[in-house]
């Protein structure tokens, strides 16, 4: 199913599509180097959004769900890749164990852990579903609305190993984010691969970080095509710990956004673009894009600012905040605002999906309730280069396109995974380190010239 | 597209099926394992014929054409297959030269051809075509049905190296299957990958070695699945050299046919098989079943035998030959007799379809021309097994059927070359050598027993 596209047919994304095409073999190759150094995650998605004169990952997500999402044309290419991933990380294995998010799954995220576990038992592994929630005591079997049953167990922890009665498994897959910290039943597994690791979990990954890590893949990339990386890059700053409560907490926050919206404005003025720059103020840790301020003038902070503590902190995240270039999205599905979801299985795009809202502006975010799915045409062919099509004329060589670009937030999570791995941390001695190390700094209110700074690709304070 | 077609639905192939389905995590760990101990060759196509109460393949090229044949729905995974062998074999390179055949190519081997460069070029190599025909001195451009064109240059060696004027590829793929013996141009390439090795040409080639492989591995699955790898295994004997205007020759012959057509003979009665056996005797080398003799009893010989030396000559093959159980094929598209070819690149299956003939009959070779082909439904998720579905009751798992039969043809493939590595001569020592070596066993005219003995599995004499 091909869905009804319109996306803007031109401005300077047709030039980086154009050169994206061209540099095929050279961008393929300089893939196969990273990943000659870098280890992919086990899996991850990524959210796009392209604005027709930029196209940028405004997120990637370690522990992806909406997998059922996927057009079923895809399964193939998906089990292809998980193959290639098993191969490598557990040839011998026979047994993978599922860890899923803790609490009652909807009917939605039911019908992706069953689609993930149909990916892996088609790679060729037994595949259960140990859940690490305390309140899950025994097994329990849900039926699916097509007639298929999956069967929730608690995971039960041995002293070295973690698995569920009578099922050993050689690795553990976490489709759970870890909000809550790393818990103790998941520590110290030494004899087994846990994936992604304990620190892709929400305690300790940040967005600022992986952002400042795809800051620095963007730069690479944009010299090797020969383009500016803000193209493809979503520039942004980052506040430490914010208390809007306090007064230095409200300052740092209109600083950043000053700073960061007269940033975008002399691009955008830069390449001619008559769209109004914004800017989006979110919490650095955690998911599901909750907590969202979309701002377009420092001022239009000052209200909220103003109201009443526990209003405004209702309003603004509180905690640490990452204050990120919005990226307007110009693709429309039959008038909705959508924007595109690539999802990749080790180094590979197995597939995605257009995240569709019909409610919401293109300014805004889509990943809220009322959102709907549409597979990406990535059934025929559609990931894949097609040489001899214009530009911007081919829905397979835009589809390309944001595999590249999806890859490069891919490549970054590797960067950004490798940076907080307790077991690399000097960086000298390290096999695998990042080429230039991205630890992330972490500022205080006080403190805010790094954080700008970060963003401009200096080191960190 | 899904043919429309036709299958045994009983008997004994639907209990294999199911057997392969109930063991699908099994089976895939055995062939993870086996790749980590034998490389695949790069990419390879495998007869296959399904006669409702057994499967087997039935040739295995690793030269393989028709590549243009395959949907375009799998094209993407095509290129992630290629992908992960680029990646093993030299992820640094940005170049890969394909040698084809030589002679002038007929449009269909253009086709394919172009194809073949679509799926290396899209996994991000630049592609291009050096011919080794001493006949080719200038580089000459065609034009393709399809508006695109494709360049044919001369290969040039340099001391160490072969390529193009200013293209040195890091892999030479050779999709030449060398028939006349290996040409000097290809010797002593240290430097660069020549895949598949030149050891895989038809001069060193024998379909004899390949079936001793593919009984080995078909035993070691039969064991594996608790099945009788009859049910898989196509049987055969070989003559070493034959020369039927010799008394010697008729003689090898008559004893083997024999020999070999009342062992079917048993294998039919023992599972209440009510079809004619019959044999397939073919030479033991070389490319598209040509000089193909069908024989359903050894009587049928006498005549062929007793011809002026000159005609027989014309039908029986020369040279070398080998004696192989005749596999009926019962699947049928539009009342035409099909055989299903299954596309693998690296250890993955990427692809099929039905090589279908209007005029053959079911124990009939359908490579002959005529042929028309037909994709096989790969596209949605078909080479994927499908859990709940009853064996024999869905496309899905047939296919996933073939792929595993195909898979097992390409380990003996792999098995095979191993053999005759110049490399690896010394057996005890190599890292990695067969389980059981098959280096297989030319037997001369007066010296019978050992190539039957050769098919009851027996060490060679």
């Amino acid at each position: 199913m091909v869905p009804h596209l319109v996306t803007a047919l031109s401005g300077p994304i047709n030039e980086l599509e154009q050169r994206i095409l061209d540099a095929t073999p050279v961008i393929e190759r300089w893939f196969r180097l990273e990943w000659m150094e870098h280890t992919p995650p086990l899996y991850c998605s990524v959210d796009i959004r392209n604005a027709g004169f930029k196209l940028a990952p405004v997120d990637t997500n370690l522990y992806p769900d909406g997998w059922h999402n996927l057009s079923a044309d895809v399964l193939p290419l998906a089990v292809q890749a998980a193959q290639a991933a098993i191969e490598k990380i557990c040839p011998e294995a026979r047994n993978l164990m599922i860890v899923p998010e803790n609490g009652k799954p909807g009917s939605f995220y039911l019908a992706s852990l069953a689609r993930l576990q149909e990916i892996f038992r088609m790679a060729g592994l037994n595949v259960r579903f140990g859940s690490i929630d305390p309140a899950i005591k025994r097994s329990s079997t849900i039926a699916l609305p097509d007639g298929e049953t999956l069967t929730l167990e608690p995971a039960q922890r041995t002293r070295y190993r973690l698995g569920l009665k009578h099922f050993d498994p050689c690795t553990i897959l976490l489709n759970n984010d870890l909000s809550a910290g790393a818990p103790g039943i998941l520590e110290d597994l030494h004899e087994q691969y846990l994936l992604p690791p304990l620190q892709a979990g929400w305690s300790v990954r940040r967005k600022s970080r992986h952002f400042q890590c795809y800051e620095e893949v963007s730069k690479r990339f944009g010299k090797l095509l020969g383009i500016d990386p803000w193209l493809i890059n979503p520039m942004f700053a980052s506040c430490g710990e914010v208390d809007i409560r306090e007064a230095s907490g409200g300052e740092c926050l209109r600083t950043n956004v000053d700073a960061l919206l007269t940033k975008v404005r002399r691009k955008y003025k830069e390449y001619g673009i008559n769209e109004k720059p914004f800017v989006v103020v979110k919490a650095d840790q955690g998911t599901h894009g909750a907590g969202l301020l979309t701002v377009r003038d420092v001022k239009d902070l000052e209200p909220l600012l103003q109201k009443p503590r526990a209003k405004a902190a209702q309003i603004v995240p509180r905690g640490e905040v990452i204050i990120q270039e919005g990226v307007l999205t110009h693709e429309r599905i039959h008038d909705a605002v959508a924007e595109p979801v690539v999802y990749m299985i080790d180094r590979y795009v197995v597939g995605g999906f257009y995240r569709v809202h019909a409610e919401r502006g293109e300014d805004e975010n889509l990943n809220a309730p009322g959102a709907h799915f549409v597979p990406l045409a990535f059934s025929s062919a559609a990931q894949l280069p097609k040489p001899g099509a214009k530009a911007g004329a081919s829905a397979p060589n835009r589809f390309y396109m944001y595999g590249v670009i999806a890859r490069l937030a891919m490549v970054a999570a590797s960067y950004e995974l490798e940076a907080t791995d307790p077991e690399l941390q000097s960086w000298s001695e390290s096999p695998r380190t990042c080429r230039r190390p991205c630890a992330g700094c972490k500022t205080s209110d006080s403190d805010l010239k790094p954080c700008v700074a970060i963003n401009m690709g200096a080191a960190c304070a």
